[in-house]
């Protein structure tokens, strides 16, 4: 089976159906996984999404809803559906994708979903809405497996096989004390091959990996994929058990975070849709440009500033741009590798001085290396070996600070708290544009004039 | 529980340990993880790593080289173990992490690794090893637990609780036919619920999701985030079951593909290790920037052949280079935007030309906005007006040219087959800053002299 795209054919066949009456339309969906049916919705228009969700079973509707991309709306098109089936799907829903879902929409509408549904799911969800979402106690699923530790092995067995009946994946069974306070771990697999009279007790694996509920979830994403896990366990201050994190839901954040991480380090704001409309792209990105086009002031400054050196020596105009270009190349190059490191890995101080230390060293024989090919182009092309020196010395000076700003810029936005994939390009382009352009020129006027 | 991190705490009591004898160390690994002390390997000599394998028992042994980073080169430390030490270890190791460490030595050292396992051992990892790395086939594990659809229920679970000896998960039951043939799966928990009597045939789901040996990775793990799967089945071209891969395995594909995509866009070489040292470092960045500095000629070419205009109106230099900088910003805005929607869908044509078209009218808009408070900069600060229409006009293409570009590019190199986070930097910067040279220069020598 190959990854789903939605082609014209399915399109087409979806629309003819639509046309014709629900038996059809019935027989044509039972075609399409629900996680299928999510893609489609993304070009089928609300009337038609209401009518699919209306005829699809419930368990369908609600993976479906679940299925559907944050940036499509799920929650307005649960808000519009008849109450009646509208609860029957939110009550189908994991509570961490029926939180997710809701916590789009307003606070009247969250009522209204809320209060018709069955009081302890509402409580459960509304429990779930409490915490932040990118955070351990947001991504959670509190519908887990537990056992008290005091059962013996047929006693587990029973308590899983009631408890399982809406889960679709047992993954790992939580052991807990009378009073909900987390004690373990216990594999099915250990369960199924104990001797008949086991006690649970005697089964639990009390080492484990576990997070707080205020964890952000990068953290969350770090654990499971460092320990290998399939879900880690959720608890509160007291080791209350509070809910698990499983890995499905570890891969959207990552997905999540490196989307954000790629575009946070290309000026784009993080939250930019990637299929979103024209008008939201420029208020995401007009910003950045506008402070962007402040910073190119200073290093317009730089060139006025030397207007002398341009107006005797012509030719240096264009080897600064090459200069300033190399430079935000270099730079660039440094910051990938350095913010790239930071998310997936924190650095110790010695560790970050390495890595600083690393890029000067890159930036200058980089630098020196490029300045070479400029100093012999000056000296073939211009005659000119004073010129050919003075750009083989900037371009140096030059790749030297890309190295040292790239690496060190984002270090030091992140010890002192701010994300350093935001603010790094920004900054370091200033940086490579000013010295790119104040290197040549003033060494031009020290040396050659 | 905290992510692991390295602290010099814990480095020195290891290395205070490696000082006293094999009982010491023994009582002070017992307090670290297995992949904890994978990580602290990476600051260990090589006897040390070799002195501390060997104290280990198998199991643990086995699992810290397989979560050793490739980059600290598990495969050599295997190899320099006394041969008896090391098939223990690689008999316990899963075959698909066998596989990886092995197939990063050379054959010589294969050879001889694979010659003192256990023979069954040995084929089922010759087998592995025949697959491209970066497939289903590279990253399946063939270790996985299959029942044949005849049998009930009691048979399937002795199957099951017979063959889950060496493994630690269960996952998905995989259902064959006498032939191997792929007929369904089966979860754990449908075979604990179901009546004694219940037969296999009955209870296999035989609507799933499957892969061939010879899928990229980056389909698998989409097929995995899509269908929110825990394991996906992998077989030949005749439906033979042949492993599976993990959501586990997913997650670090998933990390190095978004690692070489950051590092791509930014012209990195996607093989740069981000711990590694300068040398490599500058290997694989040198050959991206002389090729950049070709491109960045063709830019100086432009300014040296419009030298009369920069010397009738010397003010200009300076504000090319904020145009040429803008474009550059811009680029990559569009860029970044539309690689990372590459790599997360696959775009229809009408949505490619939708993205393009969309980027068109940002690249205008923010165009305009920018060109407008150059506009007013040049009226007031250089009192000339013409001046600031014609940066108004160069503003606005030249990030026309970026957007269509930085969205244009990469679609483009994705249709013709090439990566389109390698090359697409590149080609853009060149245009961008062609342009954002070419149309001010040219506009002012047709307006202003």
């Amino acid at each position: 089976m190959q990854s789903f795209e939605i082609d014209k054919t399915d399109l087409l066949r979806i629309k003819t159906a639509l046309e014709g009456d629900d038996a059809d339309l019935e027989v044509v969906l039972q075609g399409y996984h629900a996680s299928e049916i999510a893609i489609l919705f993304e070009k089928l228009p609300q009337e038609a999404k209401e009518r699919i969700i209306n005829i699809l079973p419930t368990d369908i509707a609600s993976e479906v809803i679940s299925e559907m991309d944050e940036e499509h709306h799920p929650g307005e098109l649960l808000v519009n559906l008849h109450p009646e089936k509208r609860s029957e799907i939110v009550e189908e829903l994991d509570y961490d994708d029926a939180t997710d879902i809701i916590s789009q929409l307003d606070e009247d509408q969250q009522h209204e979903i809320l209060k018709d549904i069955d009081q302890e799911d509402a409580s459960s969800i509304r429990a779930l809405l409490s915490y932040d979402e990118d955070t351990a106690g947001g991504l959670m699923n509190s519908e887990i497996i537990r056992v008290n530790i005091s059962l013996d092995k047929k006693g587990a067995l029973d308590a899983i096989i009631h408890q399982s009946e809406e889960m679709e994946e047992l993954y790992t069974i939580y052991v807990v004390d009378e009073h909900e306070i987390l004690k373990g771990i216990l594999s099915i697999k250990t369960l199924i091959k104990a001797r008949a009279d086991a006690l649970v007790s005697e089964l639990v694996q009390t080492n484990f990996v576990y997070v707080k509920a205020d964890v952000d979830q990068e953290e969350v994403a770090r654990l499971i994929s460092q320990y290998n896990l399939t879900s880690i366990p959720v608890v509160d201050d007291g080791m209350k058990l509070l809910g698990r994190v499983t890995v499905d839901d570890i891969i959207d954040v990552m997905e999540e975070e490196n989307t954000e991480d790629i575009l946070k380090i290309s000026g784009v704001s993080e939250d930019e849709e990637l299929s979103g409309n024209w008008q939201d792209a420029v208020k995401s990105r007009l910003p950045w440009l506008v402070i962007n086009l402040g910073t190119a002031f200073l290093a317009a400054a730089v060139i006025r500033h030397f207007s002398a050196v341009e107006e005797k020596l012509p030719v240096i105009v264009a080897y600064m741009s090459i200069i300033s270009g190399m430079g935000g190349n270099g730079a660039t190059q440094a910051l990938a590798v350095t913010v790239r490191r930071i998310s997936l890995t924190d650095l110790s101080d010695q560790q970050a001085y390495r890595t600083v230390l690393k890029e000067f060293l890159v930036g200058m024989i980089n630098g020196a290396a490029n300045g070479l090919i400029l100093f012999v182009f000056a000296y073939w092309y211009d005659a000119n070996p004073m010129l050919g020196l003075v750009l083989f010395l900037a371009m140096t000076g030059n790749l030297i600070v890309a190295g040292l700003t790239g690496a060190g810029i984002p270090l030091i936005l992140k010890r002192v708290g701010i994300d350093p994939a935001v603010a790094s390009s920004i900054i370091i382009t200033t940086f490579t544009d000013c010295i790119g352009f104040l290197l040549p020129l003033w060494l031009a006027s020290k040396v050659l004039l």
